[in-house]
């Protein structure tokens, strides 16, 4: 994949998201984000199976990471896996991916099905997570709780770095965001 | 609202529990869940919009009492306020409440459609967790990192609180888990 001349994948989720962003997701169809990349439907049903795909493709690929991550990572403390599991996912991020994923959020916080497929993503990654670390010998308790904390810190994370102004690396943020939580929660209770 | 001799509403949701436990949810109709409660239909409509709502009216109502709790909380530390507003919902889930809970969460986890909509209203209530500290004067992130994690702690709790053999109660569950979130996230990462 060479960046300064983007294959045919890269040119359909360009014009997918150039599209959306004028017309609506609802409003869009194959046949014009085709045309805008100019490429054929055909081209197009090669590399996504629905207009749909073309937002979330790049999410499952993400889940594989992380979740290999959360097999791989060093150690048995589950907030230390899955700060490794987020921290390696961070690779998926690029500086170069921060404009990209930020029209992409904001064509889906346009559309109310496109938000409830974004959260059920993120709950099964947080169930898959929870199985991986229960697989290393986590208890269950233990699991749920290191896997829904670290979804948190991720969504909130990942909230900061698209925002406008924000120059920080994701990992930094990501890192930023995980000493807040600790923080928080261990502020001793009124 | 008399225990010992249930009123319309609570004969109507006992008798869809019972139907949905018995012929799924898809397979039960509202003229079956009104014969079972020996009512008419006309009565189960002025209780309940359709039969999903006799799954979800409850959760309105702790929701309402939640939200309530993050407003009334004393102190400015986002988790105690969160801490405060888990410990004054529970009110919602005294330990009679427990059998019925558990054998709606059975009803939820057989049918994928209820499953969605559980976690559309778990995470819409995170979101107004949120708006709810913000405007406690708690900033952006900490705002959403207590609300992700205390409905965190919540939905980690809840499953403990309806497994089977569980007899502490909810509160006591929720501090428990509460301790353990702070336990995992301070242990000093590898």
């Amino acid at each position: 994949m060479v960046r300064w001349k983007p294959g045919a994948r890269e040119r359909l989720q360009a014009a997918a998201l150039e599209r959306f962003a004028a017309q609506g997701f609802d409003g869009t169809t194959v046949a014009e984000i085709a045309a805008t990349a100019g490429l054929t439907e055909r081209t197009f049903f090669r590399h996504f199976a629905d207009k749909r795909e073309v937002l979330f493709a790049g999410q499952d690929e993400f889940e594989r990471l992380f979740l290999a991550g959360i097999e791989e990572a060093a150690g048995s403390d589950p907030m230390a896996i899955v700060a490794a599991a987020l921290e390696g996912a961070t690779a998926f991020f690029p500086d170069e991916r921060r404009a990209w994923s930020r029209a992409r959020q904001r064509v889906i916080d346009a559309d109310p099905g496109l938000q409830e497929r974004e959260l059920l993503k993120l709950s099964g990654l947080a169930t898959a997570m929870t199985d991986g670390l229960r697989r290393r010998g986590v208890d269950p308790t233990a699991a749920a709780l290191a896997a829904e904390s670290g979804v948190a810190v991720f969504r909130v994370g990942f909230a900061t770095w698209i925002g406008e102004g924000e120059e920080r690396p994701l990992a930094e943020v990501l890192r930023a965001v995980l000493a807040e939580l600790r923080t928080l929660v261990t502020t001793p209770q009124a």
